[in-house]
């Protein structure tokens, strides 16, 4: 087992960075701009990538300004199974958000990409609680050939 | 052991890509302006980052368009005797580069941190490459309080 691993420091409040990761408005921010579904404790939100793919994840922790934890229930193969979480913890006038994506059964060429993306829908995260605009797909940082 | 992965494409050739990976100045467009030692393999490569600190890389393969492996031999603690990979492979009019920072001893925050912090200064040695301008230390992208 392998993880994928991030941390980055938001200049806002714990409960503001929550919001942007349990309601759909907020996700649609900074993930991509097409979600859909369930988003309270045992849903399942579908994040839609145009003809790219769909990666549906349920919602199976949510603590209020502290963490949200999802995992893959249909998606890329290498995905399914794996669970994606977001630990807030308040520091001076930032939240820090540690990222980890967990369950990756080896570590492929879409692990070393999936880890590079997220970095930058993280960044996009930041962005979008910050100054109110993301980079959300379809208008999302390039990081290679096809993506 | 647990190991910090990333993937980016570059449209460029390998030969490109791999002179940014090894010569003074293109490291000094992508990941600090502040670069000194020496190049070539067995040698040593200081990376200064102002007040924040020094990194220095033993310099342990070196492959033509193929690949580059440093050894970090003194730095953050967390990083003494951690290994630093970038592959290269050619993809269509890119060239796909595989990064991996292995030799972690625990997924701690620093961790966390740094492998943000590698994405983005693995899109600085992209667009350093494909556009002649990075976002080296100091110039780097800001992902946190501190940083």
């Amino acid at each position: 087992m392998v993880d994928i691993l991030h941390a980055i420091g938001i200049k806002s409040s714990p409960d503001r960075v929550y919001q942007a990761l349990k309601e759909r408005r907020h996700l649609a921010g900074w993930w991509t701009t097409d979600v859909r579904g369930a988003f309270d404790i045992g849903g399942v939100i579908q994040f839609h990538f145009g003809t790219t793919g769909r990666i549906d994840m349920k919602v199976i922790e949510q603590v209020p300004d502290r963490r949200v934890v999802w995992q893959v229930v249909d998606g890329p193969g290498e995905w399914i199974g794996s669970k994606v979480s977001f630990e807030l913890k308040p520091d001076g006038d930032y939240t820090a958000v540690y990222f980890k994506h967990q369950g990756w059964k080896e570590p492929s060429e879409l692990m070393h990409h999936c880890s590079t993306k997220w970095a930058t829908f993280l960044m996009s995260l930041k962005s979008l609680v910050e100054t109110g605009t993301g980079a959300p797909f379809p208008n999302d940082v390039h990081i290679g050939r096809t993506d």
